[in-house]
């Protein structure tokens, strides 16, 4: 049974605090929060504890901490809670400096503790299936991936100024399912992008409509696509067309009631919307950390996970502002 | 080469007229019409002749009458083109009375003549691949059959009083279709139904919505349902439980594009109406008729397959009246 | 807060359980089972106490009974919770005879205390979402219903013959459906049926593949088709045409992924069996008696729909046995 | 009635015969071939005469010619044609040479002739519907397009050595179909590419796998993706996400029959090949093409647009050369 602690309160806090709880290996212990009502609140549902972060990592029979607390204290957090000794699930992204977020793999890999970043599409059972599929040879080798990923609506221009940008923000969850399914870094990086759904995100310096190429050692491509704006729902598709075959990993819908009328044949729209959508991953990613932590497994998505989207993001961004292709090495200094 | 005579120059004549020229197989050289400028305006169209019914059947150079006129002249037309010697086909239903039916089929089985009755929905691509696959034990043996055939909108209530009737006039096809499928007759025929669409069409002495249950001697079962009003079209599938799967033949649709919007998913509606959706039926019906006579096979669709369609029908009207299942080989005569 | 006590402690009770459990409105204080190690067990997982049936009852401070014991003991139990002040949610069928849930009926009206049938298929989102077009006018009106219903495979011949067979085990969910969405009792009840699947069940006096039509007073029919195996999986599905449409509530299915081959275009099955297929009905089906019996509203589902669902099953009985259609009105006994 | 020859007797150049043949304002008088024999078949099977072009050209009876012949005799047929007083339907593409192709349109120009290039696809009922809904505002304002055009199997090497290269031979349809929806010329094209189907498409200098990428003036963003390689079909797709939704023009299937069994639910795959699939597109462009001569009004696709997808082909050459975006306007000459 592995004691958890949950460091943050927010929204997506108490999406992981049921996944802990209603796993039958974890127990959740201990809640923080720079606001303390929220921890209390949410402590209080789970009848966990609400502790300072503090004193959480003090304590020795704490063997987890899930950080979901604003990004730029992840990096921070992750060194001291593995210099504390606790295996760390750690939400996405690492950071918005890509120079920081190495930094702080430097210092982990000192303590040999166990960090998982938290890109949950991994773990949906539909892109899941998808690349089962595509590991058991069912379309032959792999050669041409899209990538579909649009928002319902965009966020408020106030966020997306602290967001560190789509591609960071937004993109870096596409960028880490091009590398859970084709398993290699790029080698060019191509970004266009424009600001057609709202011209107050082009004042902020932010694109909401965005088209990244990637290229492969081997010849394969990747495609993806992002809309900050799909006005029928949460868009997330990925499609594969390898040398034997196509493989579609379509959108869940909200019902399976088709209706027919002189209109038309009507369908439910996509499951609206992160959480809803997700809802399953985020527990099976849970499952997934507990598992690789109890049995001292290694971890299915790593920190280095974590770095790589972040350095795609950064060549993204890089191309967008020169209009050229971006050497993927020179921007993770490998 | 075969010559061809078309009898009845209607809507469903301009049909077949466009198969039997656009078929390397054959060509149009008469048309006949109670309504003389009908027939001269179609044969124009097509290079043929316009010519009275008499004339052609006496006209030795001509192999194959196709009979397109309305049904009370059916039995008479077979057994004057069988005795002349000519190949046919003709519309469904046969006839109206079954008795004239049966006693058309005693004529030309001593002519000697080959008679095709139009069933042409055993030549739509997706039936004809329904029971290819069936055939090929792709879903083991069957068990539980359902066609689902819905009109857009009812005919006016003057057509419906001299239809002969819902079950001849429209399940009839349904029939042909259990038939097909099947490959048997039923044991048994039971009939619901009711005038829900229009009362009108109950004051007729007819029913709109019917639903007929039909049982096979080895335990099979078959649903055929049938609505006069599908306001979204034309809805005409079949649908096929076997020990080792289902078989759905769908909906054609008018084209494959789909629009998200807040208001949904919307799709094309079917393909309306039976002269679009069909179509291809009718073309691949008289290609399999020019085979068919050409080489001196059998043919695919019998004047027998029409006769027991119809018996079917009729046991089906006895059953709604009676309220109580039919013996079919009773009403068959067998 | 809702105290509640289980009484079964078997695979369906489990599922309850967690219902219970995680609905914030209700709490799960005891488990009975006459297998005392399965009560325990089920009871330790969720912080719950195993106890004998009668303490249960003769403990005033637990306010709802779940019934999830076998068949046989239903009425009994419905009658003493109710006349200890309990209220009732029981799993169907009611009862296998139906004198006897009408006598249970009128114990239960004597104590004025809430009975709710199991019908969880009711609150399935699918069906639901139908209802309720149908209900705000999408398609108009009603006119023809179709249930299909089967099951991935037959259980053990040893379970059919204390079944109380097809119509009262497996069909009895779709009668219910179709009170549910014609919101009306039917007039005639026709039943056909045969052992198709396995002659075996034909011997234990049951069929496995069965028809049921239903006629209504104001001309609306409904056909109920239900097999004991699919061997694709569970296939659950209601499609109703009305004056202004169809609505069709499809299969879920296990994933989204299509995949395309040489060999065709192929996705996911259908969720299987009915603990997954079924799992957000029962959570929807707990809420909503816990939302009623917190605010003293009437039932969803009362203990009159299951003796109506019971009837039917009664009346495709005798009519299999027959071979004739049955009133209704004659077997319900009004 | 339009008396048309046919210059060329080639494969596509039947599938034109039919379209000319059975269209009611035209007539098939004339076709020339270098293969003599060819021409006098094509010729004898539409009841035309096989000529010398010499002879076409100079028939005043002649309205108009639609050229079918190898791509290096475009421009000179078109010129030839169009001084004779023909109307031209020119198959694609205009020629493999943007400057010949540009010289050609000015010798057009002077002769005051209607010339409409072949881009078929634009006539698709699926495209042609998703247009009509853009343009009907069904999505709001066009955002984000992707077309999909992937072959069932590579051409010869042979062919691919005279092809012109991927861009000018296969990606010049998708290019068209860019222009139809987006209605616009690009400012930027950048290609990726590789030969990841075939090595030996790429020893001769080609690519057969490619993904474009092109912005617009006002923000919009369009991909297109290309493979010479989907085993299971042609897969022709086409996605616009706009302001208020989105549009998804899908593959026509071969037929509509669904398998379920223990594999899987299957469908059948899409409609094979070009000539099958694009085969009403041909008819429509050629009703099209006679009722704009007919009526005198402006062609739907002109030599314009033809060059423009031309200019389209070289920059993504020219891009895929470079490794940099190309500007549109710099190949165009604009």
């Amino acid at each position: 049974m592995l004691n958890v602690a949950l460091l943050g309160a927010g929204r997506i806090a108490g999406v992981h605090a049921t996944a802990i709880s209603t796993n039958p290996g974890s127990r959740l212990v201990a809640v923080s929060d720079i606001n303390a009502d929220a921890a209390a609140k949410l402590a209080a549902q789970y009848g966990a504890e609400a502790r300072a972060t503090e004193a959480i990592l003090a304590d020795a029979s704490i063997d987890a901490v899930l950080i979901a607390t604003s990004t730029d204290t992840h990096s921070d957090l992750i060194e001291r809670a593995t210099a504390a000794g606790k295996a760390v699930l750690c939400e996405k992204p690492v950071d918005l400096s890509l120079a920081r977020a190495q930094a702080c793999q430097k210092a982990v890999t000192s303590t040999g503790r166990p960090v998982m970043i938290g890109f949950n599409r991994r773990f949906d059972p539909n892109f899941a299936a998808l690349k089962a599929a595509l590991d058991k040879g069912e379309i032959g080798k792999a050669e041409l991936l899209s990538i579909t990923s649009f928002d319902p609506a965009p966020p408020p221009v106030a966020y997306i100024k602290v967001s560190g940008g789509l591609f960071r923000d937004m993109m870096i969850h596409d960028f880490d399912m091009a590398n859970f399914i084709m398993d290699a870094p790029p080698v060019t990086v191509s970004a266009v992008g424009s600001s057609i759904v709202d011209p107050a995100i082009g004042a902020a310096g932010d694109v909401d409509t965005a088209v990244v190429t990637l290229t492969y050692a081997d010849g394969r491509i990747a495609v993806i696509k992002n809309s900050r704006r799909a006005v029928y729902g949460y868009d997330q598709r990925v499609e594969l067309l390898g040398s034997e075959g196509l493989l579609q990993a379509q959108n869940m819908l909200e019902n399976t009631v088709v209706k027919s009328t002189i209109a038309g044949v009507t369908g439910a729209k996509p499951t609206y919307f992160f959480l809803e959508r997700y809802m399953p991953a985020y527990s099976a990613e849970w499952a997934a950390f507990v598992a690789a932590v109890s049995a001292g497994d290694a971890l299915p998505v790593t920190l280095s996970d974590g770095i790589a989207a972040l350095a795609m993001a950064e060549a993204a961004a890089q191309s967008l502002q020169s209009g050229k292709p971006v050497a993927f090495a020179n921007v993770l200094g490998t």
